[in-house]
């Protein structure tokens, strides 16, 4: 299906805007394309020109009496003779108007257009709410589960990406990703037990089995994910998801929540717990009514199984969302053990923004 | 001065659209925010609809007959309410959009929406050109120097960012550039002669001086550079360019050009040269046509100045851009004497994108 590019040209004037000479300035420029205007002016808010062309395209152009002028064109993507008139257009509409703002030389801005409509979406917001395009080329595999939606894309630089529900979870360009939520490179996991919750894209099991643990637990719900990240993630998986166990791992499809429960139950207990559920965790029986108290459910649950002198690992959010980080060091405060805990700034490539991973440890020894 | 908010809404139906349906099913949705509308119709390309508001922002509607519906609207920023009807308002449309594609879903696409014509401009295009969004909140500088726009704006996660003619340069974030470009950790400074050609920041110098070098010569064209980051990039610089002569260090604000000459004609060699310049380099006096033809004169000219177990270092491109990476490296065959290179992928947090960086060396010995 054809997309559509939506390109932008602003003008701050540093002056007010004469709304009357800006549109007879650019005028001839219109029309030359074969465009045709229709006006609509406001007693004391500018005016705005609207500009049609034949074969689809069309124009707007905001001139604010304050002293903007936005420009936006909407046209067919995918054609290059369209964009190389396209830019012959954006250029001689800057060129006119920076004339016309004489002696004042305007303050221009350009972005990149953007392809809305396209099969192959590039636009996936960071966690705090900025636009961001990536270097999204294909779209290697997109389904929904009964949990959530699952897509994996390949982008250039940062290669598959695995994204869930709209969140770039983990690229085949993240070993930072992993190497902060197994403790930074500075644990040993050399004969010790751990329990992964999530990880369903392998990477932490991949990196965890390399160091000869005794046995490695991971408990993902979404078997989907993990048929998916076997097929697509293989730089970041390896081999370990060809099969759901191994000499010193299994992998439950099951909900954490019950395992956890059982496992407390039981007595047993960990050395490392790695927490690599989604930012909202997803759980079949989700008892507790907000986010909040699900996340401290998981926590308790998790420090029940969790040895004295044991650590437990996990992603926390974006560095920028404070509010959010807050709230998560508060829940740590009440859980039903004192605990205490320390928090790391990394640099994740394909999350362009930076992220906060949490080391957690029990304060009471037995 | 009142910057304006665009907001996009689209949807792809996965079948043809029915214009005159979707017009009429949204437009008590625009007539009950009291819009005005005048629909625009092409006899083979589907429909636009205007919208405009008393207030002075206005919506435009385009169906693609083909199956897309995009909704742009353009609102006043700056404005909690505004900002809370406008959601509400997208979210309507959105809610209706789903119910007229019944029994199919349209996919949805809704972009942070861009602030057009704010005081801080919060959009610096990566070096392949995709539109990224940074969390900018404050203008620290910004003026034109005889060579280049200079900006220093202040990122939440990345502190500082040194802007140069709209490249971003480098942030107080950025140690990893500042390893990299100085061989990535695996280099022995100390009691060594050091040239470093741009590097009006500071980063390089700063941590060149911490390794105990015999002597860095520093040679920056722009003494506004200096002075601005001297002043706003104290994390990147330290002290190092509160004065342009140390125990170790002289500053020289100079085109390095003629510098690079009368250092060859000297004689006078160095253990290393770290190439610091912008992407495509300033000089007072271009003596070559083309940027690569100046580039290979500057790699020239510093390997006439390289000892012969010397290491040259320099800052390449993005990753992405193969194209400029690989003529890059055909200059580097194309010296007057054989080199040998090594590259290195390092993500630097501030560029959202993955950077080449280059170290070359010479491949005869004395």
């Amino acid at each position: 299906m054809a997309a559509a590019r939506h390109s932008t040209l602003d003008f701050s004037l540093g002056a007010t805007a004469d709304g009357e000479t800006i549109l007879k300035g650019l005028q001839p420029i219109f029309r030359a394309q074969g465009m045709s205007e229709s006006v609509h002016t406001w007693p004391a808010h500018g005016c705005l020109a609207t500009y049609t062309n034949e074969n689809g395209s069309f124009a707007s152009l905001r001139i604010y009496p304050h002293g903007l002028v936005l420009l936006d064109i909407q046209s067919s993507d995918g054609d290059a003779q369209g964009s190389k008139e396209l830019d012959s257009l954006l250029n001689k509409v800057e060129e006119r108007m920076k004339e016309l703002s004489q002696p004042r030389a305007p303050r221009v801005k350009r972005l990149p257009p953007i392809v809305r409509g396209g099969a192959v979406d590039r636009y996936w917001p960071t966690a705090d709410g900025r636009l961001v395009e990536y270097d999204i080329d294909e779209v290697l595999y997109e389904e929904d589960s009964p949990y959530q939606n699952i897509k994996i894309l390949h982008s250039k630089q940062f290669g598959n990406v695995l994204i869930l529900s709209g969140d770039v979870n983990l690229a085949e360009s993240d070993g930072a990703y992993t190497r902060a939520i197994m403790g930074g490179g500075n644990e040993d996991y050399a004969g010790k037990d751990v329990l992964i919750l999530g990880g369903g894209d392998g990477g932490i099991l991949c990196e965890v089995v390399k160091l000869k643990p005794k046995m490695v637990t991971m408990v993902e719900i979404d078997q989907m994910v993990i048929d998916a990240c076997k097929k697509f993630m293989r730089k970041a998986c390896g081999e370990v998801l060809d099969h759901l166990q191994g000499d010193c791992y299994r992998v439950l499809v099951a909900d954490c929540i019950p395992v956890l429960k059982r496992y407390a139950q039981e007595g047993r207990m960990f050395d490392y717990v790695i927490n690599d559920l989604t930012a909202v965790p997803i759980s079949t029986s989700p008892e507790e009514d907000s986010t909040w108290e699900f996340l401290r459910l998981i926590l308790d649950l998790s420090m029940k199984v969790l040895k004295h002198d044991g650590k437990y690992f996990t992603q926390g959010n974006c560095v920028n969302l404070t509010e959010a980080l807050a709230l998560y060091e508060e829940q740590l405060g009440r859980l039903y053990c004192p605990v205490g805990f320390s928090k790391e700034i990394v640099c994740v490539p394909s999350y362009l923004e930076l992220w906060v991973f949490y080391t957690v440890w029990k304060t009471t020894k037995p």
